[in-house]
C-alpha cells in the first residue's frame, strides 16, 4: 500500500431507537460503535488506504466489540490502549419527518477521557505516516486529552506528518471561548483544516463583512482567507453546507479552499437512512483526495459524493468502496444492474 | 396541578401489520391501544394536565394492558368500569406510498358498548373537572351508549363542567341521518365543538352557499356562524383541513372559530409514520390552549403543531411534551443538538 | 372461470437484506420466491384468472416452499417437474435513497436450467389455454431452455394458444447479439410482445430516426411499426417508461400499441417499498385487459395502475385484487375508510 | 389419490405472545390459524391424503388468510362458506417452565357459529368421501352448529361415509350435562370415536369400578367396552394419556381399542415448542392408519409418533410427512445426516 | 387499601443480549429497568399492596422510562428525586446451559449515588407506612448513600415503621469488612432481615460449629439464633437456598425464622427464562405474607412459590398476581384451562 | 506471539431457520459463515494463537463478508485466493426436542472446489508455521482439492510443519471406499489424527475384536494401536464420544491417545444452543493443548470443555477465551459474579 493515515479520538457505543420509536416507547436498542476519527479511519480503510486508529478502551466485552469492529474493517488497532472505567455511551432517539432526533449523552468518565500522551508510544504510532487526523472533540473531553492533543500535534509536525484537524465544536462539552483558546494553540501546526463560517465567526471571532459578498461560497472564501492570513501553514480548508428540508430530507454541498481558490461540489438533495457520520464520511473523502493527489475539484466532488452516500448507510461509518462513490458521482442513483 | 379534564369513550386494541406487509402476508401484528377520547386524555397528561379517562374494559389481561398503558401515561383510571365480554379490536393494514391503509373492524359486542350511565359514579367522576370531552363515536356504538352520552352531557352542564364534543362521524357505524338526529340532542349543551364543513353540510344539513366565499376559511366560517346561530351556547368551533399527497405525505392546517372570528394555523406538509390519532392530537392541543387560556391564534398553532408532530409517533397517542411542540412550532425540524 | 393462462419460467429464491443494511452488515436475510413468469401467473390468479405455472424445482424443502407459495396463491402446479440439483438463488442488497440496490446472482446449475421440452407433457399443459406467457430470460439460461422455448412456442401456436413474450433482456446472462438471434426465431409465432425502444434498437438492430419525432410516445410507435412490418403476426406491443428520481422515488407510464395506434396511461410518481416484480405486475395487468377484452386505453391504465401499486408490496408478486387496482386508478391514494 | 377425508369445524386466529413475554408485557403477537378439525385436515394432507375442510369464514382479509393457509397445505376449500361477522380469535400467553399458558377466548359471534346445514351443499361435499371428521366443539358453539352436526352425521351415514368424532369437551363453552345429552344423539352414527376415561366418566356418566384394574390401559379398556356395549356401531376408540412434568416437558402414550382389544404405543417423554394441536396431530395420525389399513399397533404408534413430533412444530398443524414420522419412530431424535 | 410499603434503592437500566448471543456478537440489546428494592415494590403492587419507591433519577428520557414503568405497575413515584448525571447501567450477557451469564457494570457516578437524606422529605414519605424496605447495595454505592441509609432507618424506627433489610452483599462494590462494619450500625434498628449463612459467617464473622448440625436448615437456624442474640430486635430472618444444575435449571427452597423456630418451603426444581430479580420476588413474597399476617409456613411457601414463578418472567420484576402464585403452589404447572 | 497455525478448507454460508420454524414456514434465515477448518482457526485465534486460514472465495459481497468475519476474529487472511463462481451454501433447519435438524446442501460448483495447489504460494503460507490443519472434507469436494491436499501435506512435511488431519467423513460427498483410498495416501505424513472407531472400522477397514474389550475407551485404544502400527508417524489420535438424549440434550466425552496410552476427559451432559462446530471446537481445544505443551490429560479436558461450551454459542465458531474454558472446567456453570 501507499500513504498511511492515523486518526485519534474517542469511539463510543451508540444505542439507537428502532423502528421509529421514541426512547420512552423502546424496549430494545440498536448498538453501533462510532466516533468522528474512528469513522474517518474506517471509511479510508474501505477506500483501500492503510489506516490506524488510536484510542483508549475499557478491558471488557464492550471494548472487545470495538476492537472486533475496527479489525473487521481492516483498521490497525495496535496502538490502542486498554484501561479505564467505561466506554463512552450515547442514546439516540432517531427522529423522522418533522420530529428531530435527540441525544442523551452518557460519555463522562470514559476510558478515553483519561488517556494521556505518556500512555502512547507516539514515535512508533506515527512512523511512516502521511496524515494524522484529529478533532476538536478530544480536547473538550478532559485536561489530559487537551494536553495529549497539543503534544501529538507537535510531535507529528516534528516527524513530518501532515496534521488534519476538524473543529467539530460541541456546545454540550464546552464554550466557544474555551474552544477558541484551545484551537488557537493547535492551528499553527495544522495542514488540513475542517471548519466553516460559524467556526470562523464564533470560535475564532473573525470579522468578515458578509454583506459584501454575493454568495455563500464567497463569504466562506473570505473567512478562509482571514484564517489563512493568521495561519499561513494551513494548506487546505474544507467544509460542507447542509440544508435541512426535514429530518430525513437534506441537501449537501461541499467546499475546498487552497491558496486563495475555492471549489464547490455539485449540490445533492437526498433522503436519509442514518445521518450520524455524514460529516466524517465527507472528511474521509476529502482526505482520500489529498492522499491520492486528486485535483481540488475532484476531491470536493468525491468527498461530497461519499458523504451523500453515507446518509443511506446504517451505522456511523461509510462502508463503501471508491468504485461505489465514483459510480454514484458519475451515474447517480436508481439502477439495478442485471 | 390546575384544571382537570375527563374524557369518556371506547379504547380498542389495534393490531397493525408490520414492515409494510399486507394482512395476507402477515404472521405477526403490532399491538397498540387507542381510541379518540383516550388519546386526548393521554396527550393532555403528557402536556402536564391532570387527566382522567372513563371507559369499560373486560376483566382479562387485555383489559389490564389498557390500564397499565393509561397509568404509565399518568391518566387517572379510577372511574373505569370492569366487565363485559370483550375488548373492541381492529386490524390495520398499514398502507404506504400509493397503497391505502385498510381496516377490519371487530368491535361489536365490546365491553364498552354495554356501558350504562348507571354503572358510573358520575358525580364523583366530574367533581372539580374543568372539561368533559366526548365524541360522536360513542353514541354510534349502542343504545346504552347513546343514552349514557346524553345523560352525562346534561349532568356535566348541571355541574358547571365545560362540554367538549367531537363529531367524529363514522360511516361504518351509522348513517348521517341517525348521527344528525342524535347530535342535535347534544349540541344545546356543548361548549367546545370539533366539526368541519362536511359535518355541517351532511349531518346538520345546513345550507351554505359556498360559491359566495373565496376561501376554504371563509366557507368554514360561514358554516360555523350558521351552527352558532342555532346553538349560541357553543364557544369554540375547531377543525382541520387535510390534503393527501400520498399515504405517507400529507398537509395539514388548523382552524378555530369563536364569537364570529376564525383563526387558522400555519399549513404544514409532512411525512407520516403513524397517522392514527392525528386528529385526537389536534383536539388535545386545542383543549390545552383553552385550558391554559392561550389566545385563539396561539391555540390553533399549538393544536396544529401538536397534530403534525403526532404523525411521526408510533401508536395512537401523542407522546410529546409542551416544550417539544413549542420547539417544533418555533424551530421546525431537522436539528440534532450536540 | 373463463380463459386460462399458462406461464413458464424460472422461479428463484430471493434473499434480501433487511432494514436498510448492506450485505456486509447483514446477519439475516428475508426470503422470497419469484421470477417474472411466476409473478405474472400469481398476479393474474389474484385477479381471478385461472393460472398455471410450469417450471422445474429441486426435490427438497426449498422446492416445497415454492410449491406452497404458488398453491397459496391458487396457481395450478400440476405441470411442475421435480428434479435437478438446486434452486436458483440471488442476493438482493436493497438500496435506499441515493444508494442503488445490488444483486449477487447465484442461479447457475439450477434445476430449471436443466428442464427439457421432453420432460413436460405440453399437450396436457396447454389444453384449453388462452395465453401462454414466456420471457427472454428462459432461453438465456441454457441450451435446453432455449430449445424448450422454441418448441413450446410452436406447439402453442399449433394448438391455437396465444403466445405472449416478454423480451426481458439480461446483460448478465448473454449478449444482445445472442438474444437477437434467438428472439428472431420466436417472433414469427408471437401474438403479444413486451418490448421497448432499447429492445428494438439494440436487440433487433432496427433503425428509427428518433430525431424525426416529438415525443417518446411517437418514437416508440415508430419502433413498433417497424417490428410489426417484419412480424405482422404480433397483435399487441406493450411497454413502460420509467423515470428514476431516486432509488425509492420513480415515475411510470405505460404504453400499448396495436394495429398502428398507440395508447399511453396516466403517468404516476410514487414511492417504492419493493421494486422487484414491478414490470411483471404491469405485464399481468396488460394480459388481464386482453383476457377480459377491455379496450386498449383501459388496458394500459389498468396495467400501469397495477404496476404502480405493486411497488408498495413486499415480495415479487402483486398480491392485489382487481377491485384494489380499479379503486386506486379511480380514487388515488391516501384514504382510510372508516 | 385414494380415500378422501372431509373435516368440518371452526378455525380461529390464534394471537400468541412472543419470546416468553406475558400478555401484559407484549406489544406484538404471533398470528396463527387453527382449529381441531382444520388441523386434522392439514396434517392428513401433508401425509398425502386428499383432504377437504368445511367451515364458514368472514369475507375479509382474515378470512382470506385462512383460505391461503389451507390452500398452501393443499386442503380443498371448495365447500367453505363465506359470510358472517367475524373470525373467532383467541389470545395465547405462552407459558414456560412452571408458568402455565393462559388463554383469552374471543370467539363468540364468529362467522362459523352462524353456519347452518342449509348453507352447505352436503351431498356434493361428501361425495366419494371415506371419512367425515367432526368434534364436540362445534355443537358447543351455537344451536345452529348443534343442529348442523347432527344433520351432517346422519347424512354421512346415509351416504356410506365413516363418521369420526372427537369428544374434545370444552368446559368454557358448556357443561358436561349439555355435552352428554348432545353427544348421545350423535354416538349411534359414529364409527371412530376419540374419547378418554374422563369423557366416559363425566360426560357419558358410566360406572366403571376402576379399582378392579391394574393399569391405566385396563381401566380405559373397561370404559371402551362399556361404551361399545351401548353403541356397538363404534369401530374404534382412540385416546392418549399425557403426563405433565412442566409446561415444556411432557410424556405421551397413545391407545387404540377395537373389538375388545386395546393397543398402546411406546411412551415418549419430550420437550415442547408448541403444544397447541398436539391432540389433533394424534387424531390425524390415527385416521391415517385407518385410511391406509395399517394394523392397530402400527396405527397407534404412528399416531403417537406424529403427535410427539407435532409438539416441536410452531403453529397448530403438524407440518410433517409420513416419512418424517416413520423415521422418528424408527430412529428417534438427534441425528444430522451429512 | 391496607398496609403500605416504601422501598428505597437504585434502579438501573439493564441492557441484555438477545437470542443467546454473546455481547461480542450483539448488535442490539433488550432494555429493562430494575433494582432490588424497585423489584420488591413492583411485585408487592402487583399483589395489591400500596407501594411506593424512592430513588433519584436523571432528568432525561431514561429517567422518564423508569417513571413510566413504575407508574404502569401502580407504584407511587411521588417521592422520587430528579437530578444528577446519569442512570446506572449494566450489560447482561445472558448465559445458557453450561455458559454463565456475565455482567459489565457501568453504574458509577449515577444519579442515585448522589442522593442525600436532605433531598428527601422523609416525614412525608414514611407517613402511615407499615414497612420500609432497604438493601445492603445502597450503602455500598457512596458515602452519601451510606449516610442516607442510616438516617432513614433511624427515622423509620422513630416513626414506628417496620424496617426490612436485605444484606444483598456485592463483592464488586465493597469488601466484607466494609459491609460488616456498616451493617452493624443498621442491625439494631432492623425488624425483618434477609440474610443467609454466608452473610453470618463472612460479614458478621459469627462462629457456628456447622459440623454439629445435620441439615442445612439446622445450620441456618443456628446462625439466626446467634444473630438474634446480638440483635434481639429482629423479628424475622428470611433466606433461600439455591442449587444450580445448569444456568437455566436450578432448585430453590425458602426459609423463615422467627422466635427460635425455622420453617422451610417445598423445594422446587425449575427451568429459567430470566433469573434476575428471583431473590427480590422472594423478598416481596415474604413481605406480602408478613403484611397479610399469614402464618410463617404459609409465608415461606408463598415467597418461594413467587420466586420460582418469577424465574419464568422476562424483566426484573415479578409481574404476577396473588392468585397466580397461589394457583401455582396448589396445582403446579402445565395445565391450559379451556 | 508463539507457535503459529494454518488451516485450509472451505468456508460456507449457513442459512439457518429462526425461532424453531421449519424451512417451509420460514420467510427469513439467519446467516452465518463457517467450515471445519475455519472454525478451528477462529477458535485458536480467540485462544490467543496466531492463526491463518487458506481458502478460495468469490469476489463479491458474500466473499467480503467472510473476509470481514475472519478479520474481526484476528485470523490472517493474506493467503486467501479470490475467484471462482460462488460461495458454497447450506440451509439448516434447526431441530428441537425430538425433531432432528435437517440440511439442504448447495455447495457444488463453489469457488473453493476449484482451488488448486498452484494458485497458492504455499512456501510463504507455511513459513514459520507450527501446525497445518486439514480435513477429509476438502478432498471429497473435487479432484483439484484432492490433489491440493496431498501436495500441501507433503510440502508441510518437507518444511517441518506438523500435519493435523481430521477424517470428517461426509457420506453425502463420497463413499467410504473413496475416502479410504484417499486418506491412506495422506496418513503417512500425518502427525495429529482426528478419527474415531467408525473411521477405523469403515474407512480404514481395520479388524478389531471389539468383544474383547470392556469399555469404549479400550476399544478405541485398540483401533488407535492398529492404525499406529501401520502409520507409526502419527503422534496423537484424538476423538469424542457423543450421546444424544434429544436434539438439544447431549453428552460428550473426549479421548486422546499417544504412544500407547489413552486419556479421557470428564463426561458432560449439557443442553444445546447451536451444535454446528462442536467438533471443530474440540479439535481447536486439542490443538491448543498441543501447541501449549499441556500434558495429555489436561489437553483432553481442555478440548472437551471447549467443545461443550461451544454448544451454547450461536454460529459455527467457538468465540471464547482460554480463561472462559478454564473457568468452566474448574467451576462448572451457573454463577453470576456480582
Amino acid at each position: 500500500m501507499g500513504k498511511k493515515i492515523v486518526t485519534l479520538g474517542e469511539i463510543m457505543l451508540r444505542l439507537s431507537t428502532i423502528d421509529n420509536k421514541r426512547i420512552i416507547q423502546s424496549n430494545s436498542f440498536q448498538a453501533d460503535y462510532g466516533g468522528g476519527e474512528a469513522n474517518v479511519a474506517i471509511s479510508l480503510s474501505n477506500f483501500g488506504i492503510e489506516s490506524s486508529f488510536i484510542t483508549k478502551l475499557p478491558e471488557n466485552y464492550l471494548g472487545e466489540c470495538v476492537l472486533r469492529y475496527l479489525k473487521a474493517n481492516q483498521v490497525n488497532t495496535n496502538n490502542i490502549v486498554l484501561g479505564g472505567e467505561r466506554l463512552g455511551t450515547y442514546y439516540l432517539e432517531v427522529g423522522s419527518g418533522v420530529r428531530n432526533s435527540s441525544v442523551i449523552y452518557d460519555r463522562k468518565y470514559s476510558s478515553f477521557s483519561t488517556l494521556t500522551y505518556e500512555e502512547l508510544n507516539v514515535e512508533k504510532a506515527l512512523k511512516d505516516v502521511y496524515i494524522l487526523h484529529l478533532s476538536g472533540i478530544t480536547p473538550a473531553l478532559s485536561e489530559s486529552c487537551k494536553d495529549l492533543t497539543l503534544k501529538i500535534i507537535k510531535k507529528a509536525k516534528e516527524m513530518g506528518v501532515l496534521v488534519s484537524f476538524d473543529f467539530n465544536f460541541r456546545g454540550k462539552l464546552w464554550t466557544v471561548e474555551e474552544a477558541g483558546k484551545t484551537f488557537k494553540e493547535y492551528l499553527p501546526y495544522v495542514d488540513i483544516c475542517f471548519a466553516g463560517i460559524l467556526d470562523g465567526k464564533y470560535i475564532l471571532k473573525l470579522n468578515v463583512d458578509e454583506e459584501k459578498y454575493d454568495s455563500f461560497s464567497e463569504i466562506l472564501k473570505a473567512y478562509y482567507k482571514e484564517i489563512n492570513t493568521i495561519y499561513p501553514n494551513i494548506k487546505y480548508f474544507i467544509s460542507t453546507k447542509r440544508e435541512i428540508h426535514s429530518v430525513d430530507d437534506n441537501s449537501l454541498e461541499g467546499f475546498i479552499y487552497s491558496k486563495g481558490c475555492i471549489y464547490n461540489s455539485k449540490k445533492y438533495r437526498f433522503s436519509i437512512v442514518d445521518r450520524v457520520g455524514g460529516g466524517d464520511a465527507f472528511a474521509a473523502g476529502a482526505l482520500y483526495g489529498i492522499i491520492q493527489d486528486m485535483n481540488l475539484k475532484d476531491t470536493v466532488e468525491f468527498a461530497t459524493g461519499a458523504s451523500v452516500i453515507k446518509h443511506t448507510i446504517k451505522g456511523d461509518a461509510n462502508l463503501v468502496s471508491v468504485e461505489e462513490v465514483e459510480n454514484f458521482i458519475k451515474n447517480g442513483a436508481g439502477k439495478i444492474s442485471r
